[in-house]
């Protein structure tokens, strides 16, 4: 290719806008340009590096034994329907409706188009499992798209789905997927970590996110110390340092407190330790129903953990207006003892306790009445929960699940997710089942593994840079070698530089030559610097019959023949 | 690929509403399967197929010198506004609106967006031409699907836009993307005639399709029998036939006459031949106008002429109500005589008359009353034209645009296009500039060329197929060789068939094995009929140490060694 021709030339600003290095150096290199926020044009460099990925996915994915297809964008809002993810998925879900009435959701992942597919076919258990994949556009109506292609509203993704006769099968299918995950990754050039992590509204039991560590990611988790555990916020678990468990129950108590709407209020006035208060946090659910949330006051509730134990699926803050005039209770003195017979008789409310509360005995807290207090609180005792479960927030420093490691918090982008789905789907939505060797229908056990691949590309760029531009991995660099001719308005250096392009090019080796007559040296250097191909080779009239050799990771140039240059190209 | 693991087996039934052979054939086949009407699943048979066309269009497309890249799939309906799409595209332009409340069109053709990234970079000269291209996802919102992958409301295209100074140089690349259109069909292995055609709402001057001749295809066109001329209906031009040129005027005579409302009654009461006859055909355009479309009595009017003529978006036939209260003219004797001076003062009417007219004197026909003709109409003395021009429909028969031969009515599959735009969107869109050699902005000079991949796909189906199934060409086959193990029940035999497939594999062959256990030998023949791989093999315990081959297209299978069928493989 040569560089006068290449549409999307490199350009020296940087958009107003762009908060990530990646961002900024796809944009100047020529690799990308925005659209509207959040759906951007993939430039012929960017194409060329987005393919490379794609076809180490596809290669993977193959030999893992999975089968690529290829399903409609539009996916009939009836699917979506049947398995109530028009609410689940709630506002990211864009829908269309066809001029002959059809309403459709614009696809943002696809269990149930894979699931409707695969009910059109009478299926035995001889026949299972299998894996089903495709590349295809996505659409989520994200409230903000940011970072360039780290957060878009519009993005190809491979999407693969599982089918098992059970979950013991699917498990190693499970595992085959994890390990096709890291090949991808290792070939692509990213280190990843495997993060326990919260399915959302794909749904399921468990699911991993595979993450690039970095401070820009959005993905914040936990990591323990050993490197044994590591875990998504909203899904890591801790080990609850020993309150007072040991102590005697003493007599509730309801004393007067005269004192503001915090916890630190509470602490002061009280002079007693924070862990030692219930701190009590009031939400509303979809389905109007109030959810008392109570934990140890040193730990804050987590609304992702608090959704999946109750069911919910979305939560909003009580106000105040409906504490005092619904649950007759008062904001800031909040308890759960009594307050199942002051909310409103047609109102429910639920309590749900995190088992942090167990390790404190005769807590304190309100008591449902503008300054009054109880103190000397007991769980069982004063109040019984109807759900108890971890809703608690993971922070940096505490004890890790294994009780011995600490835990770091630590942020990364998230580049793809394995997901089991079990009968999520396949028991909603009718007749997705295959017959058993009985004879009998079952439903099939699924699992759904994701891998973005714009957000692939922009990981590598924040990863492989420096201060002059991108330095791209190898195996998916736009091309192999950046050949910069020099002194090229001399027929005779421009006759040198061409017959070296051409015989690089006829060994199979990609080049981007850069051909420019009227441009500096330093300019054509800068932007090969910027560009980030691997090899560089400089041919002027300087050079002789040699050539200039730089690594893109090099800082010197070294003079070296043609047959030496292809053999290093080779190798690397 | 084992057979056992493939997901999307054969059936035998054909879905009820199958009305193509290519329909039938990937449905029984296991390629495809409908989602909601006209929108496909690709099982992974089908998707192999659909791989392998993509991939020989890019491997075309860049060794012409086009540049990959990728675009939104949802368009700033902005975009379509400026150069006035919205609404020359009509109903099959779907839209859709983000929560944030930005209108987006789902793209059918990309011109706008590629105009729009090509205008966010300063170009010089120096840096043209050049010609983008991605493979995406298309949308239509098609009032009939239909054919299966014949007319569908969303799939694969390729869809290129060249930029050019000047209209010279356009040339060139559009001679170059002809000749890249040839080279793709020919190594997918189609034989296409390459036709005159409309743009439609594409816009631009001129444009050509390429066209696979079949009886069940969409497009209308029409070829001299010397095969020099080829022309879609719709722009077909033919040579009208001498009429009575040379006869003396006669003077404007009006008649009583008693008849029906066609052109037969008139023939009838007047016994004169049809085409001296002037037809009338009224419409109205979407600006509210009315047009008198006149033409030989024996020629049809050919709407779209006529609309691009008289650069109408859309045209419906003018109501009896309106013929008579607002022209004042009667239905079934309008006229052009006089008619301008009829109709409503606050409404215009525009008189389009074909050329053919003018190889008749002394016409007749209606008198804008009932019950009244008019006998020797001749046109520029009766009655002037606002507008002359080709409106004629052509037909089997008629004398072709040379003069010599005849025209011959044939159908075909329209698997690509080729389209002069011009200044169609650069006119329009705001900044769509290059600088030239003198410092000056000039807009680019444009042309676009689509190609369907899923339409390819079907119509290779509708060429290459028996009664027993589909005969794949070696380069779109989505496998190689179809090899069948027979008596594998005996593990003898089932290792030496595994062999073979490894063998065969290792070679780097794509292999099919039907390794099914329970299955007959009858419907495993069956089955690679259907599904139509180039290369049978078929291994058993009698076939001993060599193999059964047989192509596709044969009759007859001989017993090979493995290296024999290898190097059979390797050669076709």
């Amino acid at each position: 290719m040569r560089y006068s021709n290449l549409f999307g030339k490199t350009v020296r600003e940087a958009p107003a806008d762009a908060s990530t290095i990646s961002h900024k150096l796809l944009y100047q290199a020529g690799f990308i340009r925005e659209s509207t926020a959040g759906r951007y044009f993939f430039l012929p460099l960017g194409q060329l590096v987005q393919n490379k990925i794609i076809n180490i996915i596809r290669e993977e994915m193959n030999k893992a034994g999975a089968q690529e297809m290829l399903s409609p964008l539009l996916h009939p809002l009836d699917l979506w329907k049947e398995t109530n993810r028009t609410n689940t998925a709630g506002f990211e879900l864009m829908r269309i409706i066809d001029r002959r009435g059809a309403e459709f959701a614009l696809g943002g992942t696809a269990e149930e188009m894979f699931v409707d597919i695969v009910r059109k076919f009478q299926i035995s258990y001889k026949e299972l499992p299998f894996n089903i994949y495709q590349f295809s556009n996505k659409f989520r109506d994200e409230m903000r798209a940011r970072g360039g292609l780290l957060r878009l509203r519009e993005f190809m993704m491979k999407d693969a789905y599982s089918f098992d006769v059970d979950e013991e099968s699917f498990k190693k299918e499970y595992k085959n997927m994890g390990d096709t995950y890291m090949r991808i990754y290792e070939k692509v050039g990213l280190k990843t970590i495997v993060v326990e992590s919260d399915g959302g509204y794909i749904g399921g039991d468990y699911c991993h996110e595979y993450v690039i560590e970095s401070p820009i990611g959005e993905s914040k988790f936990f990591m323990s110390s050993d490197g044994t555990y590591s875990a998504h916020e909203d899904v890591a678990c801790f080990t609850v340092e020993e309150g007072n468990q040991s102590d005697v129950e003493e007599s509730l108590k309801a004393i007067k407190a005269q004192r503001g709407k915090t916890m630190e209020d509470g602490v002061k006035l009280h002079n007693k330790p924070l862990w030692k208060q219930i701190k009590d946090v009031l939400f509303v659910d979809e389905q109007n129903r109030f959810i008392l949330a109570i934990i140890r006051g040193d730990f804050d509730v987590n609304e992702v953990k608090l959704k999946k134990l109750i069911k919910a699926i979305t939560l909003r803050s009580a106000t105040d207006e409906e504490i005092t005039n619904i649950i007759h209770s008062f904001p800031g003195f909040i308890s759960p003892v009594g307050i199942k017979q002051l909310v409103n008789k047609d109102r429910e409310i639920i309590i749900v306790a995190d088992p942090s509360l167990r390790t404190v005995k005769n807590a304190y807290g309100g008591n449902n009445k503008q300054f009054e207090d109880l103190l000397n609180v007991n769980i069982d005792r004063d109040y019984i929960p109807d759900i108890e479960g971890d809703i608690a927030l993971a922070k940096n420093g505490f004890l890790g699940p294994d009780g011995k490691s600490r835990l770091e918090e630590k942020r990364g982008i998230e580049v793809g997710n394995i997901f089991q789905l079990g009968y999520h789907y396949t028991s909603k939505m009718k007749n997705s089942v295959f017959t058993d060797e009985g004879g009998k229908t079952q439903p099939y056990y699924m699992g759904c593994y994701g891998l973005g691949i714009g957000r692939t590309l922009a990981s590598l760029v924040e990863i492989y840079h420096d201060e002059k531009g991108i330095i791209w991995p190898q195996s998916v660099a736009p091309f192999q070698v950046h050949l910069i001719g020099l002194s090229i308005e001399t027929e005779e250096t421009k006759i040198k530089v061409d017959t070296i392009y051409t015989q690089l090019t006829e060994k199979g080796i990609e080049v981007l030559y850069d051909d420019r007559v009227e441009t500096r040296a330093g300019e054509k250097f800068a932007d090969a610097d910027l560009i980030g191909i691997p090899h560089r080779i400089v041919v002027s009239k300087k050079t002789g019959d040699k050539l200039e050799y730089k690594a893109r990771t090099e800082k010197v140039a070294t003079l070296i023949s043609i047959e030496e240059a292809i053999q290093i190209i080779g190798q690397k």
